[in-house]
C-alpha cells in the first residue's frame, strides 16, 4: 500500500493530491518539478527498527513502504540496491583519512546508481498501464531503463547524445531499446525526447520532469542510514549533472531521519565537473544558476543545463554540505587512484565523486577524523576507453622471459 | 578454520597431506591437477541447514567451513558470490519452457564468476606470505585477480593473449596490475606466464595448476544448491574453456550433496565454442582430448589446450550430462536474446551457454518441464565491441521529431 499523502512543487509550494497531477507543476510548467511526500506516521508502521532487523530482502524493495507504488504486482526481478559499503583502508592512508567507506553502486543490475530510478520507474509505468517508457540520458538512466523494460516486456526508446560512451551503448542495443543516438549535446537530446513523449504519450522517466524515478534514487540514502546503523557519515560525496541523484540520495538520508531510524543527515557534497558546474557556480555566488557549457569527459554529469536545479541547491543548502569542481585531470587522476587502491573500479563521473573528495581534504574542508562516503555511481567498464586512456595502453610483449624482465625489474 | 583433510591427483589418485605440495602432483608433473578434499564430518557440523538458515553473511564467505583458508584474516572486503538467481519468464515463453533459471554472475565485484576464484587465491596468497601474485588469462580470472590484489594491495603480475576485449584490459589497468599482453594465443601465454611464475617465485594463481582456485569457482555450485532450497535444477548450463569453471562448480554441488544439503546433483552441460571446442570432441568419442584451433570471438572460452581438462570431463560424465558446442553464429544470437528477454547483458562467452541451452532445447535434448539453469559468467560489458558488432550500431539522428518518427513507426 503506497503511503503517498501528496505531491508539492518544489518552485511555488503547491500541493496536489497523488493522482491530480503525474508530472510538474500545472501552475509553474517545465521547471516545476514535483516533490512526493507521504504520510510518514503511517510509513513508520511498516518501516521501523523491527521490520528493518527482520527484513530479509537484500534490494532496495525493502524500502516499498516508503516508495510509491500500490504493491510488488509491477516489480522486476532483477536485484537492484543494497549495494555494498566498503571500508577503503588503502585509500585512507593515501589521503591521510580515519573514516573513508565507499557505496558501490557500480554493483546494480545494469551497473549504475540510475537502476534505483528506473526499477521503480519501469514498475510505475507497467502499474499505470502505460504501453512503452521513454527517456533522454547521457547514458546510465538509458542503459537502466533499457535493461528494466527488457525484463519487463515493455518498450523503450531511448534518446541519447551522440558523445554516450560504447558500453552504454552497447547495452542499450542489447536491452532491445528502440535507439535515438541524437546529432547534438544533451540539451538538444533532452529537449527531442519531450517532444517525442508527448506526442506519442510514452511513459515519461526523465527525472527532471517526473518525480518518480527521483524517489527510486532516494532508496541510496535509506540505505546508507541503514547500512551505518543509524549513524550515518559526516559527509556523503556524489557527482552531479542534472541534480536528480544527490537530491534524492539526500532526500532517502532526510527521511530516515524523519522517521526516527536515522540519528543526523548528513552533510551533501555535490561535485560538478570544472567545463560544466552550473550549480556550483548558483550556490557559490548564491545566484539562480546559468547554464554553462558542458565540457568534461565524464559524460554522466557532462550537463551545462541541469534539469533538477532546484532539488539539488536544496539539498545542499538545507544539509550545511557545499557544491565542488574538479577538472579533467583530477578526475583522471581519482580514475587511477581509487581501482588500484580499493578494487572498486568507478567510471569517470563516478571517480569525479572521489576526486572532490581527494580536492576537500587538499583544501582542509574535511579533516582527518571526519566520516566520509563516496558513492560510486557507475562501473568503470561502463567507459572502457576513457579508463584505458587515463591509465595508457600496454605494450605487447613477445612470449620470452626477457620481455618479462623488463616490465618487471 | 580448515577442514582440509588431503589433496588427490586427479591423474594418479595419489594422495598428500594438506601442506605437502603447493601445485601439481609431483608424480604427474603439470598435468597432475590436485582435488582438495575436506574432512565433511567435520565441515558439517559448521555448514548445516540450521547454520547456514542462521547465516546472514551475502556472500560466498558463508562457506568458509567448506573453503581452504585458517580464518577470515585475508580475506577482502569486495562483496563476492551469492549472486541472484532469477526466474526468466520471458525467455521461457520464447524457448517453450517452464522452469528456466538465469545466475548473474556478472554481478561480482569485477562482473565475472572469476571472482569467486580470485578472491580466494588473493586471500591464500597473503597467508601464504607470498610477495607477489600472478596469473595468465584470457581476461577475467586475471581482470579479478587484479582487482582483489589491489583491495589488499599485493602486487600483481597479469599475462594476457593480444585478442582480450578493451574492458577486461581496461580493468587490469586500473587496478594497478602489471600488465604483460603478450604477442601470441592464450597457449604461449599461458606457458609464458609459467616460466616467469617460477623464475620470481610469485603465487601462481592458474587454476589448472593450483587447486586453490577451484575451491572458490565450487562456491557457485554451493550457492546454487542452497538457493534452490536443496532442490537444484535438472541441468546447469556453463561455458567451457579451461573447464575449470564447470568443474568448480559441480564439485560445489556434489559437496552440498555430500553434506545432505540437496536432493541430488544437476546434470552439467558443458558449452564450447564450435571453433574451440577439444573437451565436447574427447567426450564425444571417448577418447583423450586433443589441441584443436581456438577460434571464437567469445574469448573466454577461446582455449584449444584445456588445462583442467580431467576435471571438466569427470565433471560431465559423473553427473549424466553432455558436452555441446555452439557456433559464433548461435552465440551471437543468443547473445541478442538473453538481454532483451531479461535484462541480463551476458559477455559473449556467457551468452555460449545460454546458445548451448538453446541448441538443447531445439534438438530435443531439454524437455519443456525440465528446470534448467544457465551460469552467466561474465558481465557483457567487459565486451562492450561485440556486443555493438553484434546488435549493429545504430544511426545517428538529426534532432527532429521526424527523424524519430522514422525510427518509431
Amino acid at each position: 500500500m503506497s503511503h503517498v499523502s501528496h505531491l508539492r512543487c518544489v518552485e511555488c509550494g503547491r500541493e496536489y493530491r497523488p493522482t491530480e497531477v503525474r508530472y510538474t507543476c500545472p501552475a509553474c510548467g517545465i521547471t516545476g518539478i514535483l516533490d512526493v511526500l507521504y504520510d510518514y506516521d503511517a510509513a513508520k508502521k511498516e518501516l521501523n527498527h523491527m521490520s528493518l532487523a527482520a527484513n530479509k530482502e537484500r534490494s532496495h524493495w525493502r524500502y516499498l513502504p516508503l516508495l510509491p507504488l500500490t504493491g510488488r504486482q509491477f516489480i522486476q526481478n532483477l536485484q537492484v540496491g543494497w549495494t555494498p559499503v566498503y571500508k577503503a583502508n588503502r585509500v585512507e592512508a593515501e589521503l591521510g583519512l580515519k573514516h573513508l567507506y565507499i557505496k558501490d553502486d557500480g554493483r546494480n543490475p545494469t551497473a549504475s546508481f540510475k537502476d534505483r530510478a528506473s526499477s521503480l520507474s519501469v514498475s510505475k509505468a507497467l502499474e499505470s498501464g502505460a504501453k512503452a517508457i521513454a527517456c533522454a540520458s547521457t547514458g546510465n538512466a538509458a542503459s537502466s531503463c533499457a535493461g528494466f523494460a527488457a525484463a519487463a516486456g515493455l518498450p523503450c526508446y531511448i534518446f541519447v547524445p551522440k558523445f554516450a560512451p560504447e558500453g552504454k551503448i552497447a547495452q542499450l542495443l542489447m536491452f532491445g531499446a528502440k535507439v535515438m543516438v541524437v546529432d547534438g549535446d544533451y540539451e538538444a537530446t533532452f529537449r527531442l525526447s519531450q517532444q517525442a513523449i508527448e506526442h506519442w504519450g510514452w511513459y515519461n522517466r526523465n527525472a527532471a520532469i517526473n518525480p518518480i524515478p527521483v524517489e527510486g534514487k532516494k532508496t541510496c540514502g535509506l540505505e546508507i542510514a541503514e547500512q551505518f546503523q543509524g549513524n550515518p557519515p559526516d559527509y556523503v560525496f556524489m557527482s552531479v549533472g542534472d541534480g536528480c541523484s544527490i537530491a534524492g540520495t539526500y532526500k532517502g538520508l532526510k527521511e530516515m531521519h524523519l522517521l526516527g531510524l536515522s540519528q543526523h543527515v548528513p552533510k551533501m557534497i555535490g561535485v560538478q565537473a570544472a567545463g560544466a558546474q552550473p550549480l556550483k557556480l548558483a550556490w557559490e555566488r548564491n545566484q539562480p544558476w546559468r547554464p554553462t557549457g558542458a565540457d568534461t569527459f565524464a559524460d554522466s554529469i557532462a550537463v551545462g543545463v541541469p534539469r533538477n536545479p532546484t532539488k539539488a541547491l536544496n539539498a545542499i543548502r538545507e544539509s550545511g554540505g557545499r557544491f565542488v569542481a574538479v577538472s579533467d585531470e583530477e578526475i583522471a587522476s581519482a580514475m587511477r587512484l581509487l581501482p588500484r587502491l580499493s578494487g572498486v573500479f568507478a567510471e569517470p563521473a563516478a571517480a569525479a565523486a572521489f576526486a572532490g573528495l581527494i580536492q576537500c581534504v587538499n583544501s582542509g574542508i574535511v579533516r582527518s577524523t571526519d566520516r566520509c562516503l563516496v558513492v560510486v555511481t557507475g562501473n568503470g567498464l561502463k567507459d572502457s576507453a576513457s579508463a584505458i586512456r587515463v591509465a595508457g595502453a600496454p605494450k605487447l610483449i613477445p612470449p620470452d622471459l626477457d620481455a618479462v624482465r623488463a616490465v618487471v625489474e
